[in-house]
Order: C-alpha cells, then structure tokens, then sequence
C-alpha cells in the first residue's frame, strides 16, 4: 500500500499497533533495564522505550516521509509538510518498570499551533483512546464507544487527577494543593490515563506541570475532540509543554483557572 | 454439580466470574449513582458494590452454606465449618468510580489463623491473581504466568507503593514517609492493584494504614503464596486490619519494619 492510501488517523493507529508489539514483550519482564536520565533523581528508560519509538518511526519513514517527527528518545527530525508527529513512546515509564497498567503510548499529529489529532494507547488492557479528524472514541476491552467529556459544573463535585503529589515545583504545588483542596475527590499516579479518564467523562480536572510537548499534544487533541479543554495555568496554549489544566467543560476549567493562575 | 464436586479455588474462581459480571456493566457508566458512606468525608459506595457481594454470596449460599461471610457491604454471617469468606466486592471504589482499572474484587478464605487462599481480581482488564492451595499464578491478557516476589535486599533499590499519600492519620504518614525518603521509587493511587504488583514480582512494599479485615485479606494470601511477608508495623498479623506492611521477601520486610516500628 503506498503511502497516500491511509489516513492520517490509519497512519496513527499503524503506528499504536507497531508499538503495541515492541513494547508488551518487555512489560512486566523482572530483568528488564533501566537506564537513569536524570542526575540527583529516577528517571528510567528502557529498551522498550526505545524499540517502540524505532518502531514508529519505520512507520512514519514509510507512510509519512515529508513530516517531521519530534519523539522523547531520538529528538526531532524535521520535515518539508509543515506537519510534525509527536511521539511519547512511554508516558509513565516509572509506571511501567512498577508494572501499573496506566502507562501510554502517545502519538500527536501537529502543526505550528498545535495538535489537530492524538492516540493515547495503552497497550497490556488493550485500550486505545482517538481523537481528532472528526473522530472522538475509545476501543477497549468492553467495545468501541464515543469520547465525550462530562458537564461537573462546581468544583466541589469534582474529580481531580494528577500523577505525583509531588508536581513539580513547590509553587507548582502549592497551585494544585490550591485546587485539590476544593474538589470532591483527588487522584494520584495515572500518568497519561488520567487524561484519557477526562476525555471518558471519568473525571474533571488533571493538573501537572513541568510536563514536555510530547506529553502533552496527544492528550490535548483527544481532550478537545471529546469536547474538553487544555490550557496552561494562565488560561494560555499548553501544547508547548510546562504546566497544563486539563478540564471536561469551560465552566469547570475557569473555576479551576482562577485558582491557578494566581500560582 | 453439588457443593461438594468444587474444590475451594473453583468455588473462589466462581464467585470471581460472578462479581465480575455483576460490576462490569456498571462500571465507567455516566450515570452511575454513588452513595457516601463517610460523614466529613468521601467513601463512595455503588450499586456495583452490592450487587457484586450478593452474587458472590449467591455463590456461596449453594456451594459452601456451612462457612461463613464477612463483606464489606452486607456485614457477617457466622458458618458451623469454621472457616470465613471474607469478601470487598469492589476494593478501591474511588478508583471506580474515576474509571481507573485497578480496583479489584477481593475474595479470601479464612480460618480464625487468617486467610489461607486468596483471589484479586481486576475484571476490566480481565487479571485474576490467585493465591494459595498450592498454588500462585496471574490469568491475564497476556496469559497465564506464575506469581513470583522479587529479591530487592536494599531500600535505596526499592520501589514502594501506597494508596493515598495522606495514609492514614498525620503519625501513620509520617512513618509512611519516613520509609519513602529511602526508597527508588514511590507510587500512589493503585488501591488493591500494588498488592497484587507486589506479588508479580513488580514492586517491593506496600504501606498503608487504616485498612479493613477485607482490605488486606486477600492480598495476604495472594503474596504470602508468591513468596511474601505481610505484617502490621510491629510485626505482628495484619489479617485484622490497620496498618500493613507487604513486602517482597524478609530482608526488605526487615528493613522497613526497622523504620515503621517507631510510629
């Protein structure tokens, strides 16, 4: 099949399956490596990491050889399109080596003001979140259903995530313990599945910060397809990565702005 | 089949299948109604939880009428045999009913010593880690493997994992805490999930505090069949409930008891 025969969103789900099988081989392995990028902390990479990432590109090699691509592990190539890709490999790799099953493939079609279409995957549960290109559903262990974030008006019934209680910065915290302190329900250690909750009408709020642009772009543009909103704590684009609201509905993510933004 | 054809596993396996039919059409269901349970505070309880116990009671009304029940939503019903099922239809409703898939149906046979075959189960994602009778095994979507704990020795190589970072009361966080400030890596949010982890051979502790008879009933018999030790922060049983510590073998149980002792 040539290359202009699929779809920007065949081209993405190519490429949540290529990553699906480099990946599931080495979850939950106890031998698996880890190598540490960060000084002074614990910030695993493994070869799984890697090996998805190689795996999407061959893709994209193939299917897509005038976009860029911008991916956590072999950084930014760039293209004739005006269009990037871009690719988290694993978004939650502490997750991952701890054997959670909320760590996610994350795949972002993007172009200078944004992304326009994102796959959240997560490949062990079999679960694969779209959104973008019209198109705002979920297909998983239970079937295929449509995306639609919910209607929680007030912060006191709302659900908020977020992946460390740490977040960040003291500042970033104290932001999202300004928050946290006024909803129904607090929790912690989703990463990328907390945003994919949201898109599901699961929850209401995620709140991060210190994130990258590849962390980000995938779970924006299937948020916005189901109807929900990313911004940073300023009410300003996250896709560039930093600190991001993610919220259900525009009544719930300017309850929650107000708070943050004085953070 | 009379209730004398099932071997204690069949009968567990059993009520597992019926919970889970029994939860799954109402999980990630919009229009879900939670009941609180907890006055100042937020303890959800779903018609998915009763409707779970009672299929599993159901169960065991034809299968075992001489044993006992204890469950967390419909009390206890004494048997003549001297055993007990002890019984949380849904361990981690929070996470239910945020849409996470690490909740679990918890399901553990007991004798007055404590439990001595246990089952979590994670229907959404179709894992069922079974525990005792001889044997030790996750069913899942990758198959069927056995349930091994690891053999981290030291605490710096450790990873821990908790439920809520607030554990408990202010001096049960901070031994909590204390035990956190020497490990590689702490997780949150994985309800009954990080037991099971733990006896997959995927994280090392487990520390929370505050917990049920059958909160901890069934990952008792899950880890201590896989190779574990689960104690109270003494280092006395924990099958009653409050504060326990999991562990993957006996050097790592040593070296955080040494630590949780003082609190």
């Amino acid at each position: 099949m040539s290359q202009t025969d699929l779809t920007d969103l065949e081209v993405a789900e190519e490429m949540a399956d290529a990553a699906r099988a480099a990946i599931l081989p080495y979850f939950r392995q106890t031998d698996l490596e880890t190598d540490n990028k960060l000084a002074g902390g614990y910030d695993p990479v493994t070869v799984a990491d890697r090996a998805a990432e190689q795996a999407m590109r061959a893709v994209l090699a193939q299917r897509r050889p005038e976009d860029g691509i911008l991916g956590e592990e072999f950084g930014q190539v760039e293209g004739s399109s005006g269009r990037i890709w871009v690719l988290d490999p694993i978004d939650g790799t502490r997750g991952f080596v701890s054997g959670t099953p909320t760590w996610g493939v994350l795949i972002a079609l993007s172009t200078q003001d944004g992304p326009i279409m994102g796959v959240v995957d997560q490949p062990y549960i079999g679960e694969r979140f779209v959104g973008g290109a019209g198109i705002a559903q979920l297909t998983g262990p239970l079937g295929t259903t449509p995306l639609k974030t919910r209607g929680t008006q007030a912060l006191e019934q709302a659900t908020l995530f977020t992946t460390f209680p740490e977040v960040g910065t003291p500042e970033d915290r104290a932001g999202f313990q300004a928050v946290a302190g006024q909803v129904q329900l607090t929790r912690y250690g989703m990463d990328c599945y907390a945003y994919a909750l949201l898109s599901a009408g699961q929850a209401d709020l995620v709140i991060e910060a210190g994130l990258n642009a590849y962390d980000i772009q995938a779970p924006i543009a299937v948020i916005e397809a189901a109807g929900g909103i990313v911004t940073n704590w300023q009410g300003g684009p996250a896709h560039n990565g930093g600190r991001a609201l993610a919220a259900a509905n525009a009544e719930i993510h300017a309850a929650a702005l107000e708070i943050l933004r004085n953070y």
